[in-house]
């Protein structure tokens, strides 16, 4: 190979890396970045622009190789004298994103961001300020608690935790009992999702401080599965032959929150312990999860949401009887990107069923978060809009 | 060179690498290595064996250098031949060590283990099993909260965190009021350590559940200090020329102690809000701070615990007028490594000083952990054994 035609294919590789990543000095990025509000105490980096673009730094003077990987893109990062490695992704949507850094081959956690659990690990998570951002913000209010809960199981024989938000006045107001919402996380994410990126006490504390909303205790609890007993399981590698998820799947969390995690909470909390004080939502998973235990279970709840994460159909209504007559709204929200590019799974078309079941007499109310996909910016919207509308009856 | 030298020369270096590091293989370690209890769900490392020594795990196949960073020490990771990086540390003390992993220069948390805020920065720890780990091991005994309580500090003009531990029974028992415990971490971590790393709740609820400690409320803040401002502060770089903190240190969490928090809690919570059912505590630096704060305001405590921070000489009790009439207890404890080698700056002779209070007629007790060191082992055990003093007259 001619040393001309070695440095034109460097060109042409080189120009190829500029058309595939951003990288600070020959990118178009706002010079506006500042640190991330979910940074540790202190950090500088990683930083947001304007336009909603990462920029992340760290040293690793011996490395050959630093990417940020963040909504699924692996963004190169350079080098500078000092060892120091820059670089800046594509601008995010508005919001919370899971992200890492790989260093020679190593998927780790960026040491400059708070850490948040998903995607089934502890790591990076980052915030891109956001028009509405003041809803979860934190105010001069008056703040209720989120209480880590520790309690054994019958049905699982063990211990277990979750969170419970107590409103403002709680403590003070004590001859005041509360209705109750159970709100459900997502796939690869546990009881600290909702506490963590999902602002929820912040969102909460604003509502109730507007007026806007009504006092109620929520449980964050874990609803990770297993697969189920009487279910084949696939070898590993292979795909499920079967339907997905495999039928019972949502049996063991219903039965830990039907057992042990509603009386618990009932025994140990002043609620309003009858199904017109009790409401059931979720994300994802967890919608999907809300899905099939109030459709189970419609003698127990009133409130049903289910934030990117399915919806009920006529036909699902037609086989839950009871499901008509107890439940007083069927709550449905995605983000717009995701109603741009339907995510299959979740069965059928989740607006249309919505207005179905409207036409069945059934209360419901679908909202769309605007310019944000499966993720949890999508998720709080889905919590604010839904809290405004729970045990108003 | 000839290949004969170079092949001489690289099994110098691989021997001498062998004498300088513990690698699997090797070593003599014990194989009986287990995940550690710190781990992220479902990660199989890192991992600990019966010598107390850390295995540390990634994979990283374009890394060139992988080492495993604990308790002040580098150990090298080996490469096998699908690129992943293992190696083992020396032996390390029970109880709990922060660590961290450098690839190529590039110091990350280990994406295996859980994350704790320490050494002023969040990032992993690790667990090394105890011969006592049952008193502060998760059981099925009725169990207290931990509760994130946010308010706004006038002092600090913003709103500020702390976590509040109430005991089995606080919600059902509304007649009843507790006691406090303030309760302070060290230096470089904040008001999650004593929940997280310290098992606070887990301590408590055993020592309850077992009899042998009153129930009280332990409110657990942020004792960070900021240079005071009448003080000159040293240039970047330079050391600072006058005293070691430098006066005035603890002026700010104090009042904010006094200001702020006290006041918050007592009317937030039932307490026993009177100088008899207070009692204040901390570790390192929060034990330097206890010293600070009590003596200034004797007669607003009863009870007071210095783990690993220091200690009250009969002059300082000399300078503080009401200390001898109203303090109930002065508790002194060390890890048992500290007093073989001893730390400067805390100030005299602990266990002299702590002896001579005794002799003027005030009642003391002075712990010594075995076998730690300045860590969170030596606290631990720290709070077990002054809580069992607390609030007993």
């Amino acid at each position: 190979m001619k040393i001309r035609t070695l440095i034109f294919l460097l060109a042409v590789i080189t120009c190829s890396m500029g058309l595939a990543q951003t990288v600070p000095g020959d990118s178009a990025a706002a010079e506006d970045f500042k640190p991330a509000s979910t940074n540790q105490p202190g950090r500088e980096f990683p930083q947001v622009n304007s336009e909603g673009r990462v920029r992340a730094r760290i040293s690793a003077p011996e490395a050959v190789r630093v990417q940020l990987d963040i909504s699924a893109v692996k963004y190169d990062l350079t080098k500078d004298e000092n060892g120091v490695w820059t670089g800046d992704s594509d601008p995010q949507d508005e919001g919370f994103h899971y992200y890492q850094l790989w260093i020679d081959g190593a998927a780790v956690p960026d040491p400059g961001s708070l850490y948040f659990y998903g995607a089934s690990r502890w790591g990076s998570g980052i915030d891109i300020p956001a028009q509405d951002q003041d809803f979860y913000a934190l105010r001069n209010v008056p703040h209720g608690q989120i209480r880590e809960q520790l309690y054994f199981s019958k049905s699982n024989d063990t211990m277990r935790r979750c969170f419970v938000y107590t409103p403002p006045g709680y403590d003070t107001d004590i001859s005041m009992r509360y209705p109750v919402l159970y709100l459900q996380h997502g796939g690869g994410e546990d009881e600290t999702g909702w506490p963590n990126q999902g602002k929820t006490n912040l969102i909460m504390d604003n509502l109730i401080a507007e007026g806007r909303a009504r006092s109620f205790i929520i449980v964050m609890d874990n609803g990770t599965w297993r697969w189920p007993e009487n279910v084949p399981r696939p070898k590993p590698g292979e795909r499920p032959s079967g339907p997905w998820p495999p039928k019972g799947w949502a049996d063991g969390f219903m039965k830990t929150l039907l057992e042990d995690i509603i009386p618990m909470i009932d025994s140990n909390y002043r609620t309003l312990a009858d199904p017109e004080h009790r409401a059931m939502a979720g994300l994802s998973m967890g919608g999907m999860q809300t899905r099939v235990i109030t459709l189970a279970h419609p003698e127990l709840f009133s409130y049903i949401g289910m934030f990117s994460g399915g919806s009920i159909s006529p036909e699902d209504v037609k086989n839950a009887p009871g499901f008509k007559e107890n439940i007083k709204l069927v709550f449905v929200s995605y983000g717009s990107h995701e109603l741009e590019n339907p995510r299959r799974g979740f069965g059928g078309d989740p607006k249309a069923n919505t207005g179905a079941l409207e036409e069945m007499g059934i209360k419901t109310h679908f909202y769309v978060s605007p310019n944000t996909a499966h993720e949890w910016q999508s998720w709080r919207r889905g919590l604010h809009e839904f809290a405004t509308y729970l045990f108003q009856e």
